[in-house]
């Protein structure tokens, strides 16, 4: 269960109550009309789990019980969310397979992953929406190199891609007989994660995915019930603040909630950053922040520097751990021993409501989420949350939210520099 | 060696000149009086590398090789800056000693940390500089009883302390004959890390200290004796478009630089949000990036969302790695043939130089800090360039930026909380 509530006022005047119904409408209209494929994904995507489930059974390697690795070759929209979902459910149990992430470009970093594993243990799997992302399909390459990978023979059970069906990745594992899972045309890459981009590496992880899209399916489906208006109010305070407000903090009291942050970011800062029909530059800049750890670095800046942000607390009621503050009063350090006796899990939550309160109380415009534990249902619902507060923005600012056409003009330059070396 | 350039017009003025003046002014009378003590850091901790050397040598536990792991217990300023040196170096070499760092009152995380130690192998350092940090108190006592570490014998060899002199923490030290290193009272946490702070747990890690205060007090040299001037410079164009751009990225173009970027956000946005003198909200909002990873993520907002922020890319010449993307060409996938051949060293510089040319032709603020390779001098350097770049800054906003007013509310009303349970 999430549990939501705001510090910042909010009635619904006339005005306010059009821009509401006008995006719950533009929303609706995507979900029915099927431009917008990501409503659907928590109930289309209960097949994939049994797809994955079945194959699993099938296939020779995964039956076998060898491989203990899954590593997932994707980047931005095709690893993030399986980073959230994974690092915040591993911090409560442990996998049954472990989840390694090439992503990056950095040779140490490709170098220092490739080092962890072993072919005969490894399941890679690559993931790529439109086929030819650039570091995907070169980190690919390398690991079939590193690992003398013969994609003609046997050895290519150890391959599973992921991406749009007729994808150039599509037709290559349909050549070679790769297995393959496929995105919708309609679902955007940073709004995949729901898809078999996510269900795909995290069922074969051992996680509860039919939970992930069960509690994703009920939050979403309230929503359409107009059960859960408290997202339409938000989204209306931020667009009508977003001058005022040009930054949005999500503020996670939980260490494994820094990579639902990183897919945040990305949801947010890609979505809605664009260029409105009027040619304006609009968006919202998101941050994400950890707490405890950030009232030590970022939260000066919250309450004494200029007042251009929102914060949203996102706290975990019952982390189901009773590690305890023992009850020791160390000698000339007694200052703190008013927590003694007390759970982390008390310190961490009261450490939240108090940076919360001094929020408040200097005029910063809050809203909390406090989920109850954390399981893959919650998480699941988390990310819809997020997803619909999302194109709620992008339908009252006027704007595409599933484009990104500002990224076309480096990846162009970057082919230019290349070509011209070829040539040369 | 770190290069720098840029892209943004900045020809001085009078007006500029004066104000640029006044800030090396205001630094150098810090320096010489001494009320600020960061700059002395580079030559003053030498004696703290030969005093944690000969320390090794004499104490029984660490001369035994028995230590393999260095557990920092600390927040804030008493881990972000040894993180950002370990995570970076030792993506190039491996640490003698692995650090661990006990950060959060995450009780998820916490009881991860414990589960992956030993007593006997294992030295923790308690790093706070008041001596009396919430989070570091208590994770202290959890790991006192967890380890059933009895201070008043032998095993209290297993402690070292760094804090202040005079500190409570530092009282307790003394009255235990626990090893302490101390900080300087005109150090601030967040400028600390090349005092006892970084160089004690960094020094008994393995890592070449000696290099990286050499490489900070060649830095901080050449800037007081006004060779290095483009740091004034950029001071003086930020000050200057502080309303303008109000969000300073930092985008570092290596995975393992993430936790510079920590650092970073830590000391800008914690030195500058400050209220001024005339009661005014000031500040610039610090955002780090990774590149290429964000490319698939921020990148869209930063060349079609508002034009609020300024952009400063941080690349690795040489990552000395010769990982070269396999001259392989798959049926389907031949689109990102183009690169086939060269090393990721190669394609990472490049998607460096292209996003920073795409963002340039949207009219975006950019510099940039080149580092010819990874190792403890460079990043000796980049640590004094950005505290100097800070401490400009908050003399031109004529703002204390050595304190952290802000903090304190939150922290009473969490004594509160606590005071009122216990007294019901």
């Amino acid at each position: 269960m999430l549990h939501f509530s705001r510090d910042f006022d909010f009635e619904e005047t006339a005005s306010q109550k059009k821009t509401i119904e006008d995006a719950f409408a533009a929303l609706l209209k995507e979900h029915k009309e099927g431009f917008v494929g990501y409503y659907d994904l928590p109930k289309n995507s209960l097949d994939i789990v049994h797809d994955v489930k079945k194959f699993t059974q099938e296939s020779e390697l995964l039956s076998s019980d060898l491989i203990s690795d899954i590593a997932v070759i994707g980047i931005g929209g095709s690893s993030l969310g399986i980073k959230a979902v994974d690092s915040f459910i591993s911090s409560k149990k442990t996998a049954s397979r472990k989840l390694h992430f090439f992503e990056n470009s950095d040779p140490l970093d490709i170098s220092q992953n490739l080092a962890q594993l072993e072919k005969k243990s490894t399941l890679f799997v690559v993931i790529s929406k439109s086929g030819s992302t650039i570091e995907t399909t070169s980190i690919f390459k390398t690991v079939l190199e590193h690992f003398h990978i013969d994609l003609k023979s046997a050895q290519s059970e150890h391959i599973v891609v992921i991406t749009d069906k007729g994808s150039s990745l599509s037709e290559f594992a349909k050549d070679y007989k790769i297995k393959q899972f496929n995105i919708p045309n309609n679902v955007g890459g940073r709004f995949s994660v729901l898809s078999a981009v996510g269900v795909v590496p995290l069922t074969l992880a051992g996680y509860d995915t039919l939970s992930l899209l069960k509690g994703a399916d009920a939050f979403v489906e309230r929503f359409f019930q107009k059960k859960e208006n408290h997202i339409l109010q938000k989204a209306c305070f931020m667009y009508e603040h977003a001058k005022e407000y040009p930054i949005n903090v999500v503020f996670s009291y939980a260490t494994y909630l820094q990579n639902l942050t990183k897919w945040y970011v990305q949801l947010w800062g890609e979505s809605l950053g664009k260029i409105d029909m009027n040619n304006h530059h609009v968006g919202l800049t998101p941050i994400g922040l950890i707490g405890a750890v950030d009232q030590h670095s970022f939260l000066q800046l919250l309450i004494e520097g200029p007042k251009d942000k929102s914060v949203t607390f996102i706290c975990i009621e019952d982390f189901e751990n009773d590690l305890q503050i023992p009850d020791i009063s160390l000698k000339h350090i007694e200052k703190t021993d008013f927590i003694n006796g007390s759970s982390f899990n008390t310190l961490i939550n009261a450490q939240c409501e108090a940076t919360k309160e001094s929020l408040v109380n200097s005029g910063v415009a809050v809203d909390t989420i406090a989920m109850d534990k954390i399981n893959e249902s919650n998480i699941g619902a988390m990310i819809i949350y997020f997803e619909l507060l999302t194109s709620l923005l992008g339908a009252m600012f006027k704007i595409n939210t599933y484009d990104q056409p500002g990224v076309e003009l480096g990846k162009n330059i970057l082919y230019e520099k290349f070509h011209k070396t070829k040539d040369n």
